[in-house]
């Protein structure tokens, strides 16, 4: 098995950090995004979706988006689980990580990707070309101002962004947070509760070896 | 259990397939997107998201968000599989129903939610006002081409999305083919393996019953 990954990135730092927490040891293979290596014929072959990271199997299957690599991983490695214990669990941890996801990790790209000088004419991830938009960078602006509130509001009752688990709801929430300083954004200061969790789940071990 | 549902509406849709395709009988609360009761406090109260499906457990828990709701049911009543069976078949219908989602629903959303004279300001899904934007919807027909290559390319190769079992992966996939028509967009002549599969699934019992 072997995971290609490019560590600097904050899609590969998800599945970086649940690797971690689940205490395995795969292989990686580093596809340079800086110079678009994720584009060139060989890695395409493999993932047509051209994105990173992407899992490659035994017998050569090829399983690309967080979602796939992470539930591929919790089957197959269900100690630690990450994804919920109970069928409820399930679903609540699906449910954050999406909205984390939506109005966190995609409002701070749509900033990222809109506004970059590198990402002139790569403003969606993947194979395809599109041009910047100077509207959507700003709506994304917008957007990350109410995943703070949002977010800070489901701490205030909950230990863990789905509950009372740690899981990889609290992972991507956590990446969104450090993504977000790329485009000079941060935790506003009356988010007390969003704040104090991103302090706590920061010294976990398997996120603090994944800077 | 109450499904909070808008059967006339794609998302909506996606979560009643799967539910008919499990043979599952959960008692349904209308929440009508036309009058904007998704953003009333009564039901907001239940989903801050303010969308619609969600469900509503017996204990009061809610769950929304497509995945949230499918992977509960999945969990819950685990026959007739939906969400894969081996855990490469859990990856993969990830996988792929996250592709249909990004590059297909997402896609359409951007071009009807950035033109639809009833969407003015409500560009984004959820309980914030943003406003519209030519060049997002530009963008987003673009996009659907795309998208439309790219599963013909992988129906070429497989009976169904994610492999050889029909999963949540097809379920995403026909419904973006069927909202594609709201912006007067379809499956192109030269996408025959996509016809041929979105033929033949739009015959199923569970998929003719939710049109």
């Amino acid at each position: 098995m072997k995971l290609y990954d490019f560590p600097k990135a904050p899609n590969p730092r998800r599945v970086n950090i649940f690797v971690a927490e689940k205490g395995l040891d795969i292989e990686r293979v580093t596809i340079d995004l800086s110079t678009r290596e994720q584009l060139k014929p060989e890695y395409r072959s493999k993932n047509p979706a051209c994105d990173v990271p992407m899992l490659e199997l035994e017998d050569g299957t090829c399983i690309s988006q967080i979602r796939g690599i992470t539930h591929y991983l919790e089957a197959t490695y269900p100690d630690t689980p990450l994804l919920g214990g109970t069928p409820a669990e399930k679903g609540l941890v699906e449910m954050w990580e999406h909205l984390a996801f939506m109005d966190g990790l995609l409002a701070v790209a749509e900033v990222f990707r809109n506004t970059a000088k590198g990402f002139v004419d790569r403003a969606v991830v993947g194979p395809y070309n599109y041009p910047q938009s100077a509207e959507l960078a700003e709506r994304g602006r917008s957007r990350i101002v109410n995943f703070y509130k949002e977010f800070d509001q489901q701490l205030a009752n909950n230990e863990y962004v789905a509950g009372q688990s740690y899981s990889m709801a609290d992972i991507t929430t956590l990446v969104v947070c450090d993504f977000a300083k790329w485009i000079k954004s941060s935790i506003p200061e009356d988010c007390k509760h969003l704040q104090a969790w991103y302090n706590k789940v920061s010294q976990r071990p398997a996120v603090a070896a994944n800077p």
